[in-house]
């Protein structure tokens, strides 16, 4: 039996105790867990620092070491993530609908945990903790596969929740890590099937492309985006530049940030050449069709790639279109399903975007930068879904459970 | 470009104009689907006489020719069901919440069409109808790859119906059927990404192990069922009895129908032999433990294989067992997740089994096979899922939409 399968059962024993704790037993949990990151902080650090000297040795820089690298302050921001947690209404058991047939059996949907839920994840060493803490009080284990440059960070993390849950009389495999990096136990995680019930990779599109594609444990995918702001004709000029401003540079790396913009042929003229300025000195890089470059200097030509391209980066694809459906049309073919807004002051257009474009969250004049449960009121997120099946946009506690149909019945059989 | 990926393209459009139909449109082309399959009875008759026939001349027997073989009285109830979808409620477009945000944001949920739906059955040619008529009243389209046996009839049937959906000036595409049923059509329709939203298998346990291993799609798992009654100590013998029988021998073949009975040793001499009889009258044969067999005259030793099988035929495994804790341990252990069913008059027995039973549908005190779209009152059924993600239990046309996020605002940036 592989090490996989043993957490596998680890798991699924841990997860049946808590299936049926009580609210306050999971909350007392994830305050004793964040009390546990702070008292393991020296040595949560110093794993740290390891990791961060091997990855500077290695040859990686810039934004990825910044993502790794943990300080006095991102521990304290771990352990505070898992008391706000405690905060959050408890998804368990909530009874969605009841009713009575006229047979006289009465059959209710409730809420109820998942089970076993499985993540895959890059470089944020904070993901540990915060998948922890939600899955927790979505009363389901959770097995991690963090980056290979967290390694120490993640297992240092690990070991001082699973300590803490111990000593709360808790089962300490409701966390566990896989015992290694390697390419072979990620996919072994990803065919765990009758011990996962459900995987979820978080980070950059060859991670969640890889795990689509070889995962036969039900994925929810979550993240890409390559997400679109649409000028049209009537829009009111000073909304829609505050939104393609905001939505491309408050934080471009993110997947709700925009990266193509579509603006409208009668007043391209009048709006594009003033909104790629205040893009360019805000260093965006501008890639444009042939009218875009006509109309904002510096910018460059747009190849086919640039419109289908997350950039994640200070850089914005541009085009102008003849009107609506054609914003639409391009929207349809290049879209990750992600976040799409609107700028217009017509009725008719933001109702027809409304229903007519495909994606997770659909905006009529903001910036898509809002598609985040912390910013929906879900109070915390487990990432952003893409796919159709199961969750939707953000990702907070409800989506991380299922139901089943409790049925009470009075010795009613079938005629 | 393969003719699978084409027809992938042709489901999108099709799926773009389905979106946004109106209900009264969509109910129209159900009724006039409906009318154009019984124009066309005899054409679907003369095909389906020739694919029985080639069954037979394959040496095909029994049950399979039953299920693949159309009457005129089936070719009517294929009828029936559209029109009976016709009369369903529409969920396209149900606000499921909407609520005012702090900075003036309005965010509302709403349920839109899934997209394009594939359904891979065996071989009852009803399922082409059904399918396209859950799909349509979904405003998703659908790609139907069903057995190889029943390839001309199902042909047939898409043949009317597309006919039918073109003279209403809807898109034909919104059904279509993979241009052969060979393995590697399959397999490609199983990695139709980009193309196909969910993929449905409907059959036995091979058909849905097959798709969970090889689909990069996502899947909705279906079907498979290994019930199991446990009657309980303090249960009602008459409802006990009533209920065992009823769950085993209303209906052996389907995936609801009880395959394992579970009786508390304290009452297993008084309860195991009058039932153990009434059940051999039916023509059941009990495989049991030791208990069992000396209780139970005629009846043979149980393996451990039969704890985990789902007979789908007048065979029921049983078993003695000590207490509630050993019955929920022994389900927990050979359950498939699909329905399960406590025998009980004691109130914390009942709500105990009720919260440590993880299946798609838990019983008090009636049979399992309920589990039933038709009998939770949802009109239909596309099938029963017997996986956590998306949907749990019979499904729907609700089951068989997605939500996306809709956001009204007012110029709103991030801070």
């Amino acid at each position: 039996m592989s090490n996989l399968v043993e957490m596998g059962k680890k798991a699924k024993e841990a997860a049946v105790v808590l299936a049926t704790l009580s609210t306050p037993v999971k909350n007392k949990a994830l305050l004793a867990s964040a009390d546990a990151l702070m008292a393991a902080k020296e040595d949560i650090l110093a794993k740290n620092k390891e990791d961060v000297d091997a990855a500077l040795a290695n040859g990686i820089k810039g934004a990825f070491i910044d993502r790794l690298t943990l300080t006095d302050a991102r521990v304290a921001d771990m352990a505070d993530g898992l008391r706000q947690v405690a905060k959050l209404d408890d998804p368990v058991g909530e009874v969605l609908s009841m009713k009575k047939l006229d047979n006289g059996l009465v059959v209710g949907q409730k809420r109820v945990p998942m089970g076993v839920i499985g993540i895959i994840f890059e470089a944020r060493p904070n993901v540990t903790a915060d998948a922890f803490g939600l899955c927790l009080k979505a009363g389901s284990a959770v097995i991690l596969r963090g980056g290979k440059e967290a390694f120490k960070t993640n297992h240092a993390v690990v070991n001082a929740i699973r300590a803490a849950l111990k000593a709360e009389g808790l089962p300490e495999d409701a966390v566990q890590m896989v015992p290694d990096t390697s390419r072979e136990t990620a996919n072994e995680m990803m065919r765990l099937n009758g011990y996962l019930d459900v995987l979820i990779p978080r980070g950059g599109a060859g991670l969640i492309n890889s795990v689509v594609q070889n995962s036969t444990v039900p994925v929810i995918q979550t993240g890409v985006g390559n997400c679109h702001v649409y000028v049209d004709e009537s829009a009111d000029f000073e909304k829609a530049a505050k939104i393609v401003i905001n939505a491309k540079t408050q934080r471009p790396g993110v997947c709700n940030a925009c990266e193509s913009l579509l603006v409208h042929e009668k007043i391209a003229e009048d709006f594009l050449p003033a909104v790629g300025r205040a893009l360019q000195e805000k260093k965006v890089e501008i890639r444009g069709d042939e009218a875009t470059q006509k109309l904002v200097d510096g910018s460059i030509a747009a190849t086919e790639e640039d419109w289908g391209t997350e950039y994640a980066d200070y850089i914005l694809s541009t085009r102008v279109v003849k009107d609506l459906d054609e914003a639409i049309a391009h929207i349809r073919k290049y879209s990750t399903g992600h976040s799409e807004a609107i700028v217009t002051e017509n009725y008719t257009n933001a109702q027809r975007f409304l229903n007519e474009v495909d994606a997770a969250a659909v905006y009529v004049n903001a910036s898509t930068r809002f598609t985040d449960g912390g910013q929906f009121g879900f109070g915390a997120e487990i990432g952003i879904s893409t796919q159709k099946l199961h969750a939707r946009g953000p990702m907070g506690l409800k989506e991380l459970t299922t139901t089943k149909y409790i049925i009470y019945g009075d010795g009613q059989i079938r005629e």
